[in-house]
């Protein structure tokens, strides 16, 4: 057993994706000026990777969840709980959570789901809501905004379920819902209350925004007023066991969305903010380099993850999720710089594919390498789907990253004699 | 459903590894001259192997469980009754059995784990033992010695727990231990008076061993006397459904260690002694090699193990392991000679990765190749854990390679219409 190694998981969210015929069929990893991936593909061991399984579109925090070794068929509870903990909301036991967005609607059409990716003034629009609406029936009422249009909500008190359906449509130019009990809710009782406790929630909120100063401004600057409040992803407390605990590491986490963070506060690992991580095409990679190289000196092991690759995927322009690709990459040619990598093990992957032509998750197998401390080299190339699946590695799950970084930092316990 | 066919998986014991530098980074296996291996690859059908499950290292014990198809989660017990086993005691219910090495003591202090790899005596030491401590309050002391410093033992009577911490430190220059009851042991009182009972067995074979005149002669010859016994590994009996049995196929088993004799004997195989097969780096592999060739007379299926690559692994001396693997091959290019490949199966494997590096067990997959009857060759030139990455088989685990062995050979049963 060697101690005094080190791993870095190291994820561009949503990177992956399908060839695409305006790239010459190539995906957009694949056409991304990535020197910095390319070196790891070729001084390292590739592979694919399923965060879940083949053919199963993973979410980000599901993805996370599997690859940190908590199984989420086992454990997930909805996304609310993490987007909670992401924004500092503590979830207890019987607490029902949500992600929610601030939006723009006329009458009950939403005009933006986003309100415009509202930049300021959130703070001040929550804490008029939290005042005036602390309360609804004997349930007490825990919202807190997060960046941009993003904020969380906890309902707690006694007779809640989650089962009940979102508020949030998902797209523009149709009413918002009506949250109802879930068909075959197994709390029907519970359902029926948290539903309509939601939904006085989400009138009460809408007629505070509707009259608040701030967004008579929105309105005065052509600008979309942030008038509702639209809450999806329900869900319960998490118990999971701390990561420290589990792998006999100190775990960093530098992870620019509350859903991800939520996984690393839940794990107990040392979730570190990074000053200029904006979670946009805008973020400072170095920034965050620079943050990974800091987190070692406390920590064992450290999960880090950029955003940007996901967004244009999700928005379908693959000339920005280019882009974004080759934004990861200078992170990673500052870590090939800084790093020891006579005792460090990365990993670099995404945590699922999000193709331009689909603008959502797909279930596709995504690239992975492993570079440093520990790992086989193959004759991989470069890195990308279709290189990175002739290598060494083979087909991985996420569920089985752990013991495959732990073994090559020589920390894996001997089953047997 | 074609009958006749004849399997044979042949284990490298230790055989995979990482890349040395000094070996122009090729691993043991691919810097070793192996004309039989290669042909094996060149002409079958090549693969990886997660004898447990990827980053996961096994043990030899578990690692040929699974090969052989016997789930280690489920059955494993520790190592002590395969060791007793090996040596021929039988562990019956409620029995704890232990792992021994003859050692060398002064005081307290461990000067060598092996007395100096002692060569013979240990009959007649063993004997004094069993004599002058038969039983100790209640407990049945049953003593067994095999090959060169290596010894195994069972305690019998009522009340036992194999919930104990070890007497051997594992590591000279420091003291041997006192057996304690594991942390949060779920039999407390059991454990406490097995750990008793062990600590006075320690003792007492001490006080049998210091005064023994063959200790007394290796003293005056300069030679370590074997003037401790060291217990490790305390499992429980094992429940095995026999080998016959669940395959229904007459199975044959050489291999040169007690530990995997020991699975061999739990699973009613046909245990064939060889003589010449020490287990060491003098091994007569040839004899092995033609012990199989004799075997598959009466046998449909045939497991050998040679031990010898995994000792060079674990002295951290790759150029010995190179002319163990050489050895291993020459055993294969007897066999590619004498058995009729138009019926026969074999499958080149080693049960984990030993790499010099290390000195110990690694959870890296093995390489794989299966040869002869029912493969599908693919374009795989050589044997090696890079190259075999490349072909058909793909990565496996040990609990699927039975059933692909018997697909192979035509003996797999449908499952559907």
């Amino acid at each position: 057993m060697s101690s005094g190694t080190k791993s870095l998981i190291f994820i561009g969210d949503g990177m992956g994706g399908r060839p695409i015929a305006g790239l010459d069929s190539q995906t957009t990893v694949e056409a991304a000026d990535t020197p910095a991936m390319d070196r790891i593909a070729r001084e390292g061991a590739c592979g694919l990777l399923d965060p879940i399984a083949p053919g199963r579109p993973a979410g980000s925090d599901t993805s996370h969840m599997a690859i940190l070794g908590y199984q989420p068929e086992k454990h997930y509870r909805g996304r609310g709980p993490f987007e909670a903990k992401g924004v500092g909301i503590d979830v207890k036991p019987g607490d029902v959570a949500f992600r929610c967005n601030f939006a723009t609607v006329e009458g009950k059409r939403v005009v933006d789901r986003r309100a415009g990716r509202i930049k300021s003034g959130t703070h001040e629009l929550a804490e008029a809501i939290q005042k005036q609406v602390p309360k609804i029936e004997d349930i007490q009422i825990i919202f807190e905004p997060s960046v941009e249009h993003r904020a969380a909500m906890v309902l707690r008190g006694p007779g809640l379920s989650h089962e009940i359906s979102e508020v949030d449509p998902h797209h523009p130019d149709v009413d918002y819902l009506e949250s109802k009990p879930l068909e075959g809710a197994e709390d029907l009782a519970g359902a029926n209350k948290t539903a309509r406790i939601l939904n006085e929630f989400v009138k009460r909120a809408h007629e505070v925004l509707e009259d608040h100063p701030l967004n008579q401004q929105r309105k005065d600057e052509g600008k979309p007023p942030a008038n509702i409040v639209m809450p999806r992803g329900a869900g319960t407390a998490v118990d999971l066991e701390p990561f420290e605990q589990r792998y006999g590491l100190k775990g960093g986490m530098i992870v620019e969305v509350d859903l991800v963070r939520g996984v690393g506060e839940y794990l107990k690992m040392d979730v570190i903010h990074v000053d200029g991580a904006t979670g946009g095409q805008d973020t400072d990679e170095i920034a965050i380099a620079r943050a990974i190289v800091e987190a070692f000196e406390t920590n064992d092991f450290v999960l880090a993850n950029i955003k940007c690759p996901d967004l244009g995927g999700h928005d379908g322009d693959c000339q920005t999720k280019i882009a974004a690709i080759e934004k990861v990459d200078r992170a990673l040619a500052y870590l090939l710089d800084e790093l020891d990598w006579d005792s460090t093990t990365i990993m670099v992957t995404a945590d699922h594919c999000t193709p331009c032509a689909l603008m959502d998750h797909s279930g596709d197998a995504v690239p992975l390498a492993f570079f440093g401390y520990g790992t086989r080299p193959d004759d991989v190339e470069r890195y990308g789907e279709r290189p990175c699946a002739k290598g060494i590695m083979g087909r991985l799950r996420g569920m089985e990253i752990m013991d495959v970084l732990l073994n090559m930092g020589g920390r894996a316990e001997k089953f047997g004699a």
